[in-house]
């Protein structure tokens, strides 16, 4: 039995990988390494950082709650580091390192076995102060669901122009 | 040899139905038939919504522009039509529906073989006035994205409060 709150989270975190795959796999480099200007980021650099939060933030804080409490804060989580990371990497290469990484953190999540009680855990953000593990958890997924749509939103905005008059009708445009 | 800019559209049309696939079937209705509240579009709605606009958007308008130009205005798109369509379907059936559709579409869009010269030539919308054929293929991609977003956007917003002191980090929170 799978804590309901965990297993409602973990159906997001199982398709992300694969939903984004159907997405960019394959597409014309124009969508993939469109940004919305100077400064913002690309499909190609937002999966390079959802990779990075695979391997930095997600599990190795869930780990540090259970372990230490909020005794020991978090460590800081580097939110540029796809900008090396990636370097020489293809997109494809990332896609596959994404579903590779989430793969192993729903396993291991999963073999945890949380409690609701557990669940409830505090630990030390560097910033924001006391958060207990079933946030991590959430923002783990409303953090997947923000990227999609930050990815979907890079995209569209490309049309701007180019949907002439029905700018008016999309409320992605404005 | 495809026009470059419909290849490029097409390149999103037609990945559309499957990754909405991926995100959405199966997962569990606490999800899929959450809102941003009252009047606004559930992720089963907007499938609907979705499924409307293959049947009496876009390739109808493409055939009254190429057979009928500015002449003949659009019949205008009923925005609440999957509120009566929907009904009594399950939001897997009307995925399948939704991609069968589009495959349909593809296909007739293909068929039709469209120089740039036919891209630019002008229909007339019953609100906005001229628009052309590269605007309504331009228009139907950037639709789809808006809705992958808006689809995401919902989901991600059911945690706002899960999320806890993370909601300031989180752009779609806000």
């Amino acid at each position: 039995m799978i804590e309901p709150f965990l297993e409602e989270c973990l159906s997001v975190l199982t398709r992300t990988p694969a939903a984004l795959d159907v997405l960019l796999r394959d597409l014309p480099e124009v969508w993939t390494t469109a940004t919305e200007g100077p400064g913002t980021w690309s499909p190609y650099v937002i999966i390079g950082h959802l990779i990075h939060a695979e391997q930095a933030d997600w599990m190795p804080r869930l780990t540090i709650i259970l372990e230490h409490g909020p005794n020991r804060p978090f460590e800081p989580f580097n939110r540029e580091a796809q900008f090396v990371q990636s370097k020489g990497k293809t997109l494809p290469a990332l896609l596959d390192e994404f579903a590779d990484l989430r793969r192993d953190n729903v396993a291991r999540l999963l073999a945890l076995n949380l409690t609701a009680e557990q669940l409830e855990r505090n630990g030390m953000h560097p910033a924001l102060g006391l958060v207990t593990a079933r946030q991590l958890v959430a923002t783990w997924t409303a953090h997947d669901l923000g990227h999609t749509l930050q990815i979907s939103r890079v995209m569209a905005k490309r049309y701007r122009s180019e949907v002439g008059p029905w700018a008016e009708y999309l409320s992605v445009m404005k």
